[in-house]
């Protein structure tokens, strides 16, 4: 067994390592990486990919997977857990025929940027056949992955987050849909009224990055293990604790959107440097899962980032440095500036509130797609139809409407979901954690120090050595119940507009 | 024989994809990874070096390219250049021991950071027990290498710069030694009157790169395929054509510094990315040696950013971003200080008159090294004393004298003289490119086009699909002459200084 451990451990130092690389080449590309090195890069990349790949797959590799999963219960339950991710993830890659994934993987290596193009373009045509092809492979490779548990858009919904498929998302949306519509309606009929001048005034990139920088300080971010940098779709990646990165995008006519994406992204890093550093050589050193990561972005970038104790703390740092532009805007009318609710028709720019109803129309649409009671073709009607059913808006592009997210083009079905989930996660951590700290008190202090450490020994500290349902009871001492969101939702925005 | 070239080039393939991952780390080390994640990076690197070392001496590789070898005579002239270099490179692989070769890259890897430490401390003791383990390894594997024709020294002399041994370098400094001494010892003994004030004064670093990114205009950097960036200390670094990248270090109280690093890294830069791109997949796609790489970026810097015309040409611009620093500074002010000559301690800002000595210092005790003539315990020694000799200055401290290069901590015994060699390389090319192109005319242009197009044709072009006295030899239609380094320079100062 022991040898059996340290040969396991050898694989894994060396998988690690291309990833490593991989991670590095990927940072590269999307902060900084000269245009014109792409083709190039792509030849490289598929290499190292390939090389990768194949020692995944040695029969070696697969071999000492299959002996430890046999004797897993005389593992430690670390190892244990992770042994039990290996054997699915070699399982899956089995069942898949090679020849075909790579194929599918050379579709999506240039369906993004055929997607781009037809965002560009506003053009629905353009991009189908793509499309067609990318949902094509996902129900053949779901078939091949299917089991008497899992199939079609469970299994896609159950890989992004362990143990929730159609019957839980059901559950959760079916709340949602029936809490949130009608007071998404409600809210929405009202007019905010606060002084918005600021709102369309420039604000220089090289003063947002100083308050960036600032909220680093604020959440405690450690500049010793990692970096801030700007691309053009914010994103934190990292490969430890001891390098997590993320970035903002800077836009001078938009400042509220670094400031946010800053706030999400220092979530996320937060949630990597905080794991147990131990965990640095494992595979179950990353977040729990992508809604338990999301949980940890929204709670700071919403819960937190848009309180009204927030910026009692910060808003004045805010005034000091856009002097001009904020100076006869009140401290409310920032509040409610940020905290605005309105039908809109992009999810990444929609409110806390109506965030979720964006992910609703997508998890429907998945759903159709996945169960062929949709054609590619009519995707654009349905989407505009759902758009008006749950905003009430009409959409006047596919640019705006079905083409808005590049997920489908990477063949990402079964992830939109995580992130209203993430939400609602939240929301009962937050429930939690306000019974156990001073959450105002600790924001007066200035940074959000004693907050970290409370969601570091509740979450983060588990990387992913536990499924993200058993931490999330752990750490709230309940089952996942997404009325803590509801009730979250409606309690901030009802005091916000007066209701 | 084609299937033979094919596996061939698979394999090459796949090693570039290694290259290209680890120069994708090593940028980001140079210039932006947090300080806390060197000690994680270390061990992917090195698992990557690992996996990248067992490709290059697979049985298989071997036999493939000893076969090619073999019937060299069959193949085209490119890539029967480069299969007679990895049949070099292969056999020197096979004759170090594998555990040696090993323990040498551990040593050298903390190597470097004893000799900074040193340095900063002063201190040569702390760095001799390493730097002693370092010229041991040096000796044993020269002694393993070493041929009927090429032993000790020369051995590592002729990995630098191919076919250039004590032989050839001793005719070289030679020289230099009777011209330039006394010619330095003449010019040292007058004092050039210019008003100098500004050279004490602040430049911002914003005012400094934007005067460097106009220096890549004028020198016709392609944006497209590379990029600039700072680093602690100044390089160029590439994988083809498609990526050529390079760092300037800016100091606010030092401004020409960062000026003649941007035209000396472009001139390495205008080099890599005029190789000829159907080099790109190949391993003959570099510069030709480390000479001739040299001779370009000495070229940009001293013969052409050093000279009256160009600053005729850019004065004026940089006189427009420092105002305030520049307005009472004549065209001819600026020219002096950027052309004075100085007996110095430090090689990296030695003057391009004294710069030679240095190198001189340099290759004669790395000699003695290599042929036991001399204690590293008697190193500091050893070094003053030349420095007296050819410099007549007295070194104060061990960190500003044989302690100041970072060379011998990385065992590049050897490297030095290429450097001297290649300002030389530079003449020669300079007095052919006179006779045939009006430069000039062609700097009044405004930027160095047609310059780089002359350079391209004669010289990039080639990568290193020729030995640097081909290349030489094509170019300015005679074999090495250090005669064209020693008129220029003497016909230079001579006129700087009114001799």
């Amino acid at each position: 067994m022991k040898e059996l451990i340290s040969k396991y451990e050898e694989y894994r130092k060396r998988l690690k390592a291309y990833h490593y690389a991989m991670w590095m080449i990927s940072w590269d590309s999307a902060t900084e990486a000269p245009k014109g090195c792409f083709g190039e890069r792509a030849k490289y990349t598929g290499v190292l990919s390939e090389e990768s790949y194949k020692l995944q797959t040695s029969s070696e590799r697969i071999d000492i997977i299959n002996k430890l999963y046999a004797g897993k219960d005389k593992l430690d339950s670390v190892l244990a857990h992770e042994i039990v991710e290996a054997k699915k993830s070699v399982d899956k890659i089995l069942k898949i025929p090679m020849e075909e994934y790579v194929q599918y993987r050379m579709l999506l290596a240039t369906s993004e940027n055929t997607w781009a193009e037809a965002k560009t373009k506003n053009d629905f045509e353009m991009f189908k056949p793509s499309l067609e092809e990318i949902i094509s492979y996902g129900k053949k490779f779901a078939k091949y992955l299917e089991t008497e548990k899992l199939k079609g858009y469970d299994l896609l919904l159950d890989d992004f987050e362990p143990e929730f498929t159609t019957v839980e998302y059901d559950e959760f949306f079916g709340i949602l849909k029936k809490e949130l519509v009608p007071f998404v309606k409600e809210i929405t009929s009202k007019k905010l009224e606060y002084n918005n001048s600021f709102e369309s005034k420039t604000y220089p990139r090289l003063d947002q990055i100083e308050f960036a920088k600032y909220i680093q300080k604020v959440m405690c971010y450690d500049t010793n293990h990692g970096l801030m940098k700007e691309s053009e779709h914010p994103f934190t990646s990292g490969v430890s604790t001891k390098d997590v990165r993320f970035t903002v995008h800077y836009y001078e006519n938009m400042f509220t959107s670094s400031i946010f994406s800053a706030i999400h992204e220092l979530g996320h890093a937060t949630y990597n440097q905080q794991i147990d550093p131990e965990l640095d050589d494992t595979n179950v050193g990353d977040g729990a899962s992508m809604a338990m990561h999301e949980s940890q972005s929204r709670f700071f970038e919403n819960i937190i980032g848009r309180s009204h104790k927030f910026w009692e703390i910060h808003y004045s740092k805010l005034q000091e440095i856009f002097k001009e532009q904020l100076k006869d805007i009140s401290l409310e009318d920032f509040y409610k500036s940020i905290n605005k609710v309105e039908n809109s028709l992009i999810r990444v720019e929609a409110d806390e509130l109506t965030y979720p109803l964006h992910i609703m129309i997508r998890y429907d649409i998945e759903r159709m797609i996945l169960n062929n009671e949709v054609e590619v073709s009519e995707l654009p009607t349905v989407w505009n139809k759902m758009v008006k059913e749950y905003l009430g808006i009409d959409v006047p592009s596919v640019s705006q409407g079905v083409l808005q997210d590049v997920h489908w083009a990477g063949g990402m079905f079964g992830y939109f979901p995580t992130y209203a989930l993430g939400s609602a996660y939240a929301a009962q951590i937050y429930n939690k954690m306000k019974q156990e700290i001073d959450i105002e008190k600790i924001l007066e202090s200035g940074t959000t120090k004693e907050i970290n450490e409370w969601l570091k020994e509740k979450i983060h500290k588990y990387g992913s050595t536990k499924y993200p349902k058993e931490i999330l009871k752990l750490a709230t001492g309940e089952d996942f119940n997404p009325m803590y969101y509801v009730n979250y939702l409606k309690d901030k925005y009802s005091k916000i507009y007066n209701l």
